[in-house]
């Protein structure tokens, strides 16, 4: 399995380690959501070729063994719940690709262009249901209630983004709170979930779940940038959608609200024709790309320095890695 | 609150405790999916209209206390549980509105109309993972996989029966399957999730499981008789939906099997241009709307059998008037 992060490259042990555990955590999904009805299955092997970096599952097996740096390979549980987030990020992809009437991802054609708005929603409950089922498979309530209360919270940031569809007076504060929710809130819980399975200490936890908060919040500002600035050969998937969807992100605030005529006629005007090029322009002129970015960079940093609580390990050491690497990221 | 079934009517003691139930389960469901975000509130304020008859709350009720004849109250457990089959139920209803277009239901527009397909599909995504949050909440795995595989089963149904959407071929066997799982599977297992909560014996739970099994696919079929033959004012919701999306339902499937030339042509003439009047002339005259109602009769006395193995009590009784009731219903 040819890894878009190629982990061996970062650390050859961990890296093939990981590979391989991946692999498993792909036939696990896949043996989750076997259905005896054709058409389901179908449908699931479509959704297979969404798995990308897999990095919730990775965060999941890193945090895990970061947790306890003396630990060399993942638990069982970390298994299943690295599926578990697994299945929720992929179901979320199904129902975004809706919201954001998508037609392709990862090279492929989306579920909504190949079969339907209507076959999209459905499939998209399977995979949440699946999610919690196997979840429970692991006998732990405690974790059954984070992951609920993780997926409340990234549903609830789903609906105030929408609610502010189109919103020019967007503020800063309330784009943070929604990428927040959106967003870092499954990486968090990827994270933490990952250290209390081995080690259910507080300061473990935090550290991790700080992590994974701050590392999501990064990730969705440089994703907000990709769709923005990139090319649907790179990143595999549309860009441009935010524009398209009247969906506000940090360096258009940030312009909005310092501008003063007639620069905010201009991009008012800009938003609303969805002109990505001169948006781009503008932005970078002003550069509200670079002060993303450095926002961006301040997570990460953030991000990193809430591992120096944990024990030195090679898990330790990707995870600082794997950070670093969402400020170059390009897919 | 004036109950749409009349409870009262039916055993005013146990009506009245019932009502007083419902109230409760409302109150938690309105609690469980309170936001800190205004939104979310307003949309959930919206969806709280859609509780009608709370049959999936009263079953949990019911078969807890039937399950134990001398259970005079619903324990908190199947409060809990009562709300969360129920919150499942509403995500169905905001999610199936997507699929079916539907512009009002109970009277009011739907979160689709009102708010377009995007809020309508991560409305009902929170809805489903606050029903998993709250049931995770029970501290009880084993309750947590019953869930999970029912609405596995429930989405599968779904999907297949979009997948099957303007198959003039689809068989009995097939409609069967299919409302087993989309409808079937949850009353079932609200039944028999009350009686587990009582006491965890198989003999009670297969006949509690088994009993929501039958009812379910009669109260399907009597559905798909409603959006043929019933008023749009008096069912609640849109009427002729199943026509318009290409669902066939049981009297047509049978018909279609039956019918040499040319009424095959014509019933396939009709079906295209969802005629619905005409449809429905063409099923009534050939018998086919009373051969449907013969099934559902015959589910609803095998479902009121297997109430047989269980103690006589007040809560059994109720059970054999809702299934009765089922046959004839109006909305």
């Amino acid at each position: 399995m040819a890894h878009p992060l190629d982990l061996t490259a970062i650390d050859p042990a961990l890296g093939q380690l990981l590979e391989q555990e991946l692999e498993e955590i792909v036939r696990r999904i896949e043996t989750q959501v076997a259905s005896d009805f054709a058409p389901v299955n179908t449908l699931c092997l479509h959704v297979g070729r969404y798995h990308g970096k897999m990095l919730r599952p990775l965060l999941v097996m890193l945090s895990g063994m970061a947790a306890d740096g003396s630990l060399t390979r993942p638990r069982d549980a970390h298994r299943t719940m690295a599926g578990v987030v697994e299945l929720i990020h992929l179901a979320t992809l199904v129902h975004d690709d809706v919201l954001d009437e998508a037609t392709f991802r990862r090279g492929g054609e989306t579920v909504n262009r190949l079969h339907g708005v209507e076959t999209s929603v459905m499939l998209g409950d399977y995979l949440i249901s699946n999610a919690f089922h196997m979840c429970s498979t692991l006998g732990d309530p405690s974790i059954n209630v984070l992951l609920g209360r993780t997926t409340n919270t990234l549903c609830e940031g789903e609906v105030v983004q929408l609610h502010h569809r189109g919103d020019l007076d967007l503020d800063e504060r309330t784009y943070m709170e929604i990428v927040s929710r959106k967003t870092a809130s499954l990486i968090s819980s990827a994270c933490e979930i990952g250290a209390l399975l081995t080690r259910n200490e507080p300061a473990v936890r935090q550290a991790l779940a700080g992590y994974g908060q701050d590392l999501g919040v990064a990730f969705q500002i440089t994703d907000d940038l990709l769709d923005l600035e990139g090319q649907e050969e790179t990143v595999g998937k549309p860009v441009g959608r935010d524009l398209a969807k009247g969906k506000l992100t940090l360096p258009t605030i940030r312009a909005l609200a310092a501008a003063g005529e007639p620069l905010r006629s201009r991009l008012v005007d800009i938003i609303k024709r969805h002109d990505r090029g001169d948006l781009h322009q503008v932005l970078e002129e002003g550069g509200w790309l670079d002060a993303a970015r450095v926002t961006a960079a301040d997570l990460v940093n953030s991000a990193r320095q809430r591992l120096d609580v944990l024990p030195d390990s090679p898990a330790r050491a990707m995870l600082h890695v794997l950070a670093a690497g969402v400020l170059t990221r390009r897919v």
